[in-house]
């Protein structure tokens, strides 16, 4: 329980980036750096950049504050909510368990059906991840059409759920009245529901983004609850084919404006990003939205690197998750296996956070973070030693794991059986290797080899040539270099800052 | 039926690689160039190379030929196949069925269990796909144990299986005994099944590898019927832990040599790679490959990006897959969610074929291939039109999207209907998009504003910031560039070759 955070209510400013800049490190900060097993001066620091957030509403008492930024491990949010046609309340909260069960580090709640408010309330409460919303399903389900959307409307609808406890918000400030000429160039147009409806306002009225020109206003709302902005990417690529083009990198240079604004207001922010996009720009991307957004934390949604695979589109997205992350993405919105065919149910859930949690890994491993790889190790060691039942307790999903085996090989016999049916014993590789390794292990206790000790005989040819590949594999291979980069990058920042603050 | 290949029987050498440098456009070739629409000339040219192999059993009349090489598109592998605990005759061709159905490339058959040469048999017949092996199962199975082994069984197993009609085998040959220490220090040694056995034949009678020191014996049997060579790769890394280690490089430099002895006797040949590698390592053991083997395709198993989701291992491996294709890999063998638990069932076939479809598309769209992304463009422009029955038709797995968009909507008026269960009518983007793109069209129509040419007011501040943004992003992303590069080798290579020829 955060019962510390009652003394904050009714300051103007509550946001972690405000205490951060003041030097405090607060208990947020506190638990973020025990979590991540960082130093709580490097939590502060990151979050004083405006690298790091911690979404965490002053008002959601129940929630473990945890942390997005490129200092902290990769994370993932799971997108959950009904819509008009299906889904309700306790289908939702259901949902939420599954997710976070598996490991979701954030939860958003997409609702656009009935009871919005019951949904909402109910999740918070049974939550201790933060909670992200979409405030202008809240405001269009409140009028007739989207059309008769005011300022005023939607303002009220940001300070409602400001106030139930939401941790973050999704705002398409970035949506601007000059960029639908680039829409209609696109073979997809725009796929965020989001952006589609600010757009359709925008054109009936001929009048900007109604967020864009009254940002100041929302930012006020915001810091007196800390609730945290996630700059949406309304006109995100929906299609390979739009990727990387002007509207999606227009409005990118908006966001990146956005972003300032809300540094100077003291609110934290991150910025939303695509959605479809081939391999071979997935790197680029990353780096564009760093440079054009103050290196203020990514958030990107897959991408999905073909369109070709609707049923299996956590697979399509993961990929280029994994290569987000590994490139700078601080968190990875999931795509479930129903993407593009229908609301996710359960299973779908437990399968687009579990692919999640497969690319956000895949990225912290591929990016040297500290202690990364200890799992894997685990995993390993486990395997080596035939033991299925720590192979299951470390797996990502334990009963899926336990599942799989025991589809062909139930007994409880086989839990410490030196095989698996894939092989059966005679053809074991680890089975056959350990005998390798002793066998080895007893020539060179009979025969006194040390090393490479072998017979001349064997010894011959083309070692020196075996000796040049692996040398210049070597040179070619840097491990930790990305992660010495990283070190060196918050190094200059942080120098800089103190220097700034001097 | 390929009834031409009768008048080569009993020539010394019937390989696609012989036919090739006479300057032959075989039958195979012009079927190769048809579905991978290439100049003819261009496959002779990279099969006379070695850089494409056509595997195609002069003995496999049913065979459709099809190409693995860097010229061609990406293609994928699913092993199939028995062990002494489960599955037989019936099942393996239910899963050669599911896995062609699906899209497998070429199948292998990796019976370990009874019942061999009937399975094999079988496989081959019904198989228009080339069919592989790893012989050292057999001849392991002949013998009561695994020291038994002889040279002689070894090569009468590899007759047997030629005459039969495998198009192409996996041979160990590359595991030397002075590469014993290395694998002492490894967290999980040896976890090729065929390594494996080979290294304990090899410490048992401390003797070189049997088929290292006899390759040209193997070599003459295969040209005998076109039978294309794999080079195993038995030291190849079981966990992230032993990947890019002296083990695998000091083999691949093994591997790199007996390329060059299998193309002196115009023997077909690919090299097998990893396993488990993580993301950032994966493009450096593409390159490596491709130098140390001289261009020889490339064939790898995932890679896995991680070690710590069994049950999920084809999405594990399907990302380092992807990767690995975009970066030069040929063939990518497909993993199962079943990997480390057991043997794959229907389902589990069908999971890991559709994931590696994914990774092999994703890879040609990344590499630029010509026309890769025609079939995203078709689904896209599905998408836009709500033409769902289309869409189905258009996914890698029609029944399975079908499913899941049922699962919620099954009514057929639903499959014209202009929103899906995610959304719902109201929050559909693609709809309310349309309504934008017809608004702005109309504001066109009535203002005769073109382009950009919005009201002062409204174009007034930043443009020149966001088309800075857009311009050092178009600077930075160069498609087709990867694609160019490849075809300026090529053109080098053929000059080089032509040259040579005189």
């Amino acid at each position: 329980m955060r019962t510390y955070t009652t003394s904050r209510h009714g300051q103007p400013n509550v946001s972690q980036l405000h205490y951060a800049r003041q030097g405090v490190i607060t208990e947020e900060m506190k638990r973020v750096a025990e979590r991540e097993q960082l130093a709580p001066e490097l939590v502060r620091s990151e979050v004083a950049r405006g690298r790091m957030v911690i979404p965490a509403n002053v008002n959601h008492v129940n929630l473990d504050p945890m942390a997005i930024g490129i200092a902290a491990k990769c994370k993932i949010n799971a997108n959950i909510g009904n819509s008009a046609v299906t889904s309700d309340e306790d289908t939702e909260l259901e949902k939420l368990t599954v997710a976070t069960k598996y490991g979701a580090d954030t939860v958003m709640d997409l609702s656009t059906g009935g009871g919005l408010d019951a949904i909402r309330s109910t999740l918070i409460k049974h939550s201790a991840v933060p909670l992200g919303t979409v405030p202008i399903y809240q405001a269009v389900q409140q009028v007739d059409k989207v059309t008769d959307l005011t300022i005023e409307g939607f303002l009220e609808v940001i300070e409602h759920q400001a106030k139930q406890g939401v941790d973050y918000m999704t705002l398409h400030a970035g949506v601007l009245l000059r960029f639908m000429p680039y829409i209609s160039k696109r073979k997809m147009g725009i796929v965020s529901r989001g952006g589609a409806l600010m757009a359709e306002w925008m054109m009936h009225h001929h009048q900007e983004n109604m967020l864009y020109t009254h940002w100041d206003r929302v930012c006020a709302i915001l810091k007196k609850y800390d609730v945290t902005v996630s700059l949406g990417d309304g006109l995100r690529p929906g299609c390979l084919a739009d990727a990387s083009d002007e509207a999606q990198f227009a409005e990118l240079g908006i966001l990146g404006e956005l972003t300032l604004k809300c540094w100077e207001h003291g609110v934290q922010v991150m910025v939303e990003g695509p959605g479809h996009v081939p391999m071979d720009q997935i790197e680029m991307n990353m780096k564009k939205e760093q440079e054009v957004c103050h290196e203020a934390p990514f958030y990107v949604l897959g991408p999905l690197t073909t369109d070709v695979a609707p049923g299996y589109d956590h697979i399509t997205s993961a990929i280029g998750a994994a290569i987000a992350g590994w490139h700078g993405a601080s968190m990875l919105c999931y795509v479930t296996p129903a993407e593009h065919l229908g609301l996710p149910n359960l299973e779908d859930v437990r399968q687009g956070v579990i692919a999640y949690k497969i690319a956000a890994h895949a990225a912290d491993i591929a990016r040297h973070r500290k202690g990364a790889r200890d799992w894997d190790d685990a995993m390993s060691d486990a395997r080596w030693k035939f033991d299925w039942n720590k192979q299951f307790a470390l797996a990502m999903d334990p009963e899926r794991a336990k599942e799989k085996h025991d589809a062909t090989l139930s007994h409880d016999a086989f839990k410490t059986a030196e095989f698996c049916s894939m092989c059966g014993p005679k053809f074991c590789s680890y089975k056959n290797s350990q005998d390798v390794t002793a066998a080895w292990a007893k020539y060179v206790a009979e025969t006194g080899a040390a090393g490479g000790a072998l017979p001349e005989s064997i010894l011959a040819a083309k070692d020196s040539d075996v000796h040049a590949v692996i040398a210049a594999a070597a040179a070619n291979h840097a491990p930790g270099e990305l992660a010495a980069q990283a070190a060196r990058e918050r190094q200059v920042e942080r120098k800089a800052m103190l220097a700034q603050k001097g």
